[in-house]
């Protein structure tokens, strides 16, 4: 499995290149913009979609904002979206709750965002915010006398980022999960994020590892690599996956989502992974993770699309 | 690999079997005792075995109690036993880093045991507690701003049961451990306790996995399964492992352990494995978790000894 430079092709392949799609997908972060710095030109990207008819989403695994939020979001960066158009886990994991019908509680460990969802689609949910078990000290809690409530009729656990993290929404959520016919969502899996002052911040996917851990189950997950959205979402709204390009900066989220059910995907070297890395990936067997082209930045889609 | 009814061998055999061994591990919970519920005969054996000259461990990868401590609970439930002959987490967690003349501060994920038995050792530990970081509202936090107080210093993290686990202290020690000189020391890696009223408790290797996510680094394990104790404290101490009889009722931690370095292992059928479960592992080709032999209660060892 090659990648191909896509600006090593000629004009009239690069023109093929654009016409063979009918959807684009991009991820936000490292392609679009990095922190709160757009990438030039990509806005200019996005909007010629739209005037050429192109169908167009937005894939992001952060779950801390609703899709109404990164509207707003993406407006003050220069990028114009509907909501129709973002694909965000906080919603998905809402969407897909609605779409099984079902009519039970969920108890959540993530934030605002993710309770929003699920209020906008009617699911009763409960777990958003501080737990007030945490214990105060040593005295407050003993093992075998665990003093947790458990709420009736949960039916579903749902996790992803909660920066109120803590060893009784473990139990808690653990403990509904013993039930085999409790639900298990996840909203992403990424392991962590940089941030000031050597603070390393821990993703979604620590939360997940330790629930996934003491539960003995494996969670259901919204987000990229998983290819949840593609099935349950792309798909049945229409689109062509073998007429898509997934652009991303990041090719074990990003890349391998693509990558399957048949859509055509594009690195851009504006984040995480770089060309470079694909050899490493490659002598390690990942071929899953090598993408059908590469390019320095989302913007020279821009010259492709002045040919 | 085929395991042996201990029972079914001749009484000839039998003798040989005992005399084939000079030191004798036994696992706690399940073997000795149910909770606060000793089993019957089993202190006989455990007496009877310092009479005969041989030498006599208990090893539990509780990391919540000191040696100490686990000698009062002994006492209480009808065992003798010397602080030399108690291999508990919390301690090899402290003996490990005295070995190795460890002299910077360690982060302590944990409870007071491990505390104390690093205090005992004169190593200075942080972080054992309630983290007053813990956010009161989302307003008190955001992921760009995250205003954590990295201690300089930080040699180590050490990672064991603790009902104060919060998302601060997993942000700190994911933080530390960015640098990859700082030592990432797990007590023990127990999935999950049972627990009344249907409320599962999440054991240490739920915490554990968290921050192996986020670090994207593998702790170095004190309990068992892993070999860390026969290498670093028993053959230290002039055991020979293959004059080692190691009991216990759980086979991906006892049995595994003991099957290292030439040890004989016993499987008693009062704790969480039966002979049963041993056509599941072998049929899987987990030949790692078959005990030597296998009986129904360690009293039967009582029997061998009065032949």
């Amino acid at each position: 499995m090659a990648s191909t430079n896509l600006m090593s092709l000629s004009d009239i392949e690069k023109k093929k290149f654009l016409e063979s799609f009918d959807s684009f997908i991009s991820d936000c972060d490292g392609v679009l913009w990095h922190g709160r710095k757009p990438v030039s030109g990509a806005q200019d990207v996005l909007k010629n979609l739209v005037s050429m008819g192109k169908r167009r989403f937005y894939f992001t695994n952060n779950s801390t904002l609703t899709r109404k939020q990164f509207i707003e979001k993406f407006n003050t960066l220069g990028f114009d979206a509907e909501e129709d158009e973002i694909l965000s886990t906080a919603w998905l994991t809402a969407k897909y709750l609605k779409n099984i019908n079902f009519s039970k509680k969920v108890y959540v460990i993530g934030g605002t965002a993710v309770k929003e969802e699920l209020d906008a689609f009617g699911i009763e949910n409960i777990g958003v915010g501080p737990d007030n078990y945490m214990p105060k000290n040593s005295s407050s809690f003993s093992l075998g006398n665990s003093n947790i409530e458990l709420v009736p009729d949960v039916g579903a656990v749902v996790i992803g980022y909660d920066f109120f993290f803590s060893y009784p929404k473990l139990m808690k959520a653990c403990s509904y999960l013993n039930n085999p016919e409790c639900l298990f969502i996840a909203t992403n899996k990424d392991e962590k994020f940089p941030a000031a002052d050597g603070v390393i911040v821990p993703g979604a996917g620590a939360f997940v590892a330790a629930l996934e851990t003491c539960s003995e189950r494996n969670a259901v997950v919204m987000g990229k690599p998983s290819p949840f959205a593609i099935d349950n979402v792309l798909i049945p709204s229409g689109l062509d996956s073998k007429r898509c390009l997934m652009i991303g900066d990041r090719c074990n989220t990003d890349i391998q989502f693509g990558n399957q059910r048949g859509m055509t995907t594009l690195l851009v070297e504006t984040g995480v992974h770089k060309y470079s890395d694909l050899e490493k990936f490659k002598s390690s067997g990942m071929n899953h993770l090598i993408p059908s082209y590469y390019t320095s930045s989302v913007a020279d889609l821009l010259e492709i699309m002045n040919l």
